[in-house]
């Protein structure tokens, strides 16, 4: 058992209770706190020097500097997920991850971990649909040892059924708790499995469960030697330590790693122009409130034309961002209908993203008269657009918040490795702030009325199942 | 152009309107007719003796008399549909369907067909889900002909781009009129794409639009030369040649093939248990009558329990076939609130197969209430199940009807080709129609109860499109 990594595995239970199953959001929130912290800092002192380098065999290195501590957050991200697995053998990528903690040749199980420990450092791993992601926050000066252990683990590692069948157990539980015993997590995997009809994007990151149970060493293997390597891999180091320093200790641990030749540019199968209004209804005995989420399929910034990913990024916060958002004011606030009412936007994923809003109606209010308002807040926003003042309220609220991010070195990391890993550069990262100060109020509306379009959507209902003699199927 | 072969694509739209796309439902009409004709046959007459060989190199050759005149209906089957598609590459089963009239070095381009027709002889080719399959039928003494031009062309099929990619205009414009000006198709894709969450039966047959236009002559060999050979085809002929006679041919012919090694056992992804009740809506401004699909996902003959998928045979026929059928006769007559009502099962698939439920409301009655009503009729059944007499009259007349069928050379090599491709024997379909005599009224409730919970359905509405402009997206 190593506890430690699965807790954070990327597809966990998200902050916001809508956005689950995958939880690209989470750090689309902490990427936009980051980039526009480097703006802001760029104004205010020396711009943040972010350092960029491409090892000989294809490893990137990207060097984050902070040196308020003597710490640094180590991070190796692969350009692999879980759109990137064979069907039929869903939640391959994450359990991986788990496997990547059974050891190598020279460091057996445990022993990295352990080390780690030791050394009073933190571990953790998650994965997404579309990465793979290790990390370690240690001492500055056991940089270099963290880097051997994973420059090891990229190549090295040895799997034996003895380890992988019981690990197979774990991932299995963790299914039980995050999806079989969580209604929201089940009504999210149930919603992308309508919205993406061809894409891989469909599939739960932690997989479908009769997959699950199948899943083996050799597959494990298989997709390690597949997608594992230094060419498929961005290491991200933030942190006190000079740029010229981690590229040194960079060549002399990950630098000996030889090209893997079976890493390929990704190129999943796409989705067909979306022409049908969907929905689908979930009824489980232990739901308390009801609850609404509707997703539409929309383009996430690699995807999207120029300025419609940041329009969308600032109508998600117009519209329900908080207790001054348009659906909360009006559906919690003056109504009123809600006990709670937002709305996200994911805009990173290496192919198209999710436009999501979400709810609970009050009690004695249904949840068609609760969709009708929400229909009614989306159409005004079409009709008429966002005043100027909401405009600027919601540009420099989501800069302004950003402002206190640069507080933390993880979440830097992990901005710049979630960038690289779905087609976004360190400068599109750097570029944040500006991009969004440069949308316009024309932009927002253009972008809710082409992509809130009911046709693009998935509207899900979570019911409370009160028949007396509920068949159970999960 | 080779206009012949691409008029009886198996997705083309089907006699019952909703049960679109993929048309496995026509095939097993056949079956039933055929299979119940042997017995029938039987009782009155010598049985119907049917000839199963298989040759050394894997090819199975099935021979059905039928001497009632100098003509012969000479079928190849391949074990390979759309569901045996690469992701991302959807259509090629059937692109390579018109393919294979494209010639081999032995015989050109166009030399099969006008032999073909030279000798008064008809010829067609069709795709499914699950297989792919070539006939001809033409007088019995060209038997070996036709059995030489199809050996030739398992093995040596030559493609250039210059027949390639005007053959893929055609598949375009099958797609144009067949899907993109069939609204009824189109809710059909949208159904089957939000039944099936993981499983390949959710990809349409003619493939996804986008992914037809980069359909290429590489992959279409790629794809002939892992799936077309002797040990992936069944032979089926039917008509005036002796068993022995047919097999002398095939060895002759099919029997100097060689075996090919990369035909697999098939396996695709499962489907995890369903669990939300789904719906869908299209929108469409050239539907001039509302119409209502709903699709259950239910057992296919091969993966149900013993009993269970003649029980939803007969199920199908007691509450939608007919004018006298439940359906047909509490909304259409006793009520009105139809225009038709109608239900189909289609037992033949390799993987888990549908139950569809699907009718018109008149003209004044709310699909809503339609829906209420459609409920209503099948909670009936499976609350008080049906009546004896309702039970024999389905049964008689599924056996019945099935006396007219041994009339018909092609539909009797259809089924026993369908069958074998979708892992039943020659054997199941002679048994059929004890099968479905066997069938009690408390299995059809049961099977009812089991198999009719909303939570198994995408309920699919198609509607008129009255908005003024409407951004057309196909």
């Amino acid at each position: 058992m190593t506890p430690l990594h699965k807790l954070s595995t990327k597809f966990s239970s998200p902050p916001t209770p809508s956005l689950n199953s995958n939880a690209r959001c989470q750090w689309f929130a902490a990427a936009a706190l980051v980039a526009t912290t480097l703006a802001i800092t760029s104004a205010a002192a020396e711009p943040l020097k972010i350092s960029d380098f491409t090892l000989k065999n294809g490893l990137e290195l990207v060097v984050i500097p902070d040196h308020r501590a003597p710490v640094v957050t180590h991070m190796i991200w692969y350009k692999v997920g879980s759109a990137d697995e064979t069907p039929g053998i869903s939640g391959l990528a994450h359990f991986l991850e788990h496997l990547m903690f059974k050891g190598t040749a020279k460091n057996p199980t445990g022993h990295f971990s352990r080390v780690v420990a030791t050394i009073g450092g933190q571990e953790n791993a998650f994965t997404s649909n579309d990465y793979t992601a290790f990390y370690q926050r240690v001492p500055s000066e056991q940089l270099k040892t963290v880097m051997e252990f994973e420059a090891d683990r990229m190549s090295g590692l040895q799997l034996t059924d003895a380890v992988v069948l019981p690990e197979r157990n774990v991932i299995l539980e963790e299914w039980n708790q995050r999806v079989g015993n969580n209604p929201r997590a089940r009504l999210g995997e149930q919603i992308d499995a309508a919205l993406f009809l061809n894409h891989p994007y469909g599939r739960p990151v932690i997989g479908w469960r009769q997959e699950m149970e199948q899943l083996n060493r050799d597959e494990a293997l298989d997709f390690y030697r597949r997608f594992y390597g230094p060419n498929g891999a961005v290491v991200v180091i933030a942190g006190d330590v000079e740029p010229e320093q981690a590229l040194k200790f960079a060549e002399e641990t990950y630098g000996t790693a030889k090209r893997n030749d079976l890493i390929k540019p990704r190129h999943r199968p796409q989705e067909p122009p979306p022409v049908a209004v969907r929905s689908l209804t979930l009824a489980d005995a232990r739901v308390e409130q009801p609850f609404l989420q509707r997703t539409y399929l929309v383009p996430s910034f690699g995807t999207a034309q120029k300025g419609e990913s940041e329009a969308l990024e600032v109508l998600a916060h117009v519209l329900g961002s908080g207790s001054s958002s348009r659906l909360y004011r009006t559906l919690a606030v003056d109504k009123p209908v809600a006990v709670m009412a937002a709305a996200g936007y994911d805009s990173s994923a290496l192919d198209m993203s999710k436009f999501t809003v979400y709810g609970s109606p009050r009690p004695g209010v249904a949840l068609p008269q609760f969709e009708a308002e929400i229909d009614a807040v989306i159409a005004d926003v079409i009709a008429k657009g966002v005043s100027a003042d909401e405009l600027e309220r919601a540009k420099s609220r989501l800069i302004a918040d950003a402002t206190y991010a640069q507080d933390n070195q993880a979440t830097m990391a992990r901005w710049y490795g979630a960038a690289l890993m779905t087609g976004a550069s360190v400068q599109d990262v750097q570029r944040w702030p500006d991009r969004i100060r440069a949308v316009t109020a024309e932009q927002v509306q253009d972008a809710a009325r082409k992509w809130l379009d009911k046709r693009r959507s998935v509207t899900g209902y979570l019911i409370k199942d009160t028949s007396p003699q509920v068949e159970k199927r999960s």
